[in-house]
């Protein structure tokens, strides 16, 4: 069973948590026990597992990539002076999967699923829920 | 078929070699070809596939990655002094699906699966390892 | 279903554009729906979703890699001289989920599949793809 997930993102960087959606779409397929694949579309977007306690992570998070990976040094710039913005998405990755234990996510308490926006703010972004029971 | 994977880590950062316990998991199951999906608890860890020959590459990696990510410069030190635990394991990611050939792993010669510890040492930590038979 | 991609590479670091490899896999094997599991061997490979414009992004990709896991320092290069491979190879990882939709892959327009070669150039790389059905 597939969900699509919309979001809008409202900065050029920041993580969203999409942990609430990704229950409502298990929930929905109505499958106890399996895996739950997340994908992340766009060149610019990723995923991230992290701690949602709070905002001081994701924070961190975007923080740490920007001293990682600079912006305005890279060849694809010349282009969309969005370099830093693909090398980032590639590095953290579009895909999780999680397992699906009871009909509940397998995340411990404090993950959280996170979509990873680094070229914002953009009206509409999709992650692609698809839960595979276990035969 | 899911199997809960639980191990001890001993320092505050390590790679711990998990492949013979995912083997064991992998061979009780009794599929023979389709998928094993692993998945790390906790918000301070993650799983990576890497050279197992020695401890080595294991080492470089935590030396590399408190370089990427120093310690004690983040928003989150002020509540918990693990921000850098928190962004390492995000970068890693806690999922690894790897396929299941003729009952054996599809990994490398040279490919180990390890369990990431960022924020240990913990007396109780736990990979969930889902087969998904190819039907 | 499982398909074997074999594929050459011709530098010490650079990523293949292997879309069309996969796409190949995927319309043989016949499914519509369910999931695409793409995996890397080789401890000093992996893959990474990224823009497929042209070469730019690709380029940048290798040449972030390398400032920011810089060649010659590790504990591993006493014995191979390739610790930045082992450690680059770790931090992007081997493994990438991608849903199938109608018989297509999930990409957005722009994401493209590419195997990362970190120790090259190798006369023979695999990157082996399980198509799970959704039943």
């Amino acid at each position: 069973m597939r969900t699509l997930i919309n979001l809008q993102t409202h900065r050029r960087e920041e993580l969203v948590d999409i942990t609430a959606d990704v229950r409502a779409a298990v929930r929905a397929s109505g499958a106890q026990n399996g895996l739950v694949a997340l994908y992340a579309q766009g060149a610019t977007a990723a995923l991230m597992i992290q701690e949602n306690w709070d905002a001081s992570v994701p924070t961190d998070v975007v923080e740490c990539l920007q001293r990682l990976v600079p912006r305005g040094v890279w060849r694809h710039d010349e282009q969309d002076g969005n370099g830093d913005a693909h090398i980032k998405a590639g590095l953290v990755g579009p895909s999780e999967t999680i397992p699906l234990i009871d009909g509940q996510l397998g995340l411990s308490t404090w993950q959280g699923i996170f979509f990873c926006e680094f070229d914002g703010p953009r009206s509409s972004r999709t992650v692609i829920c698809t839960v595979i029971p276990d035969p």
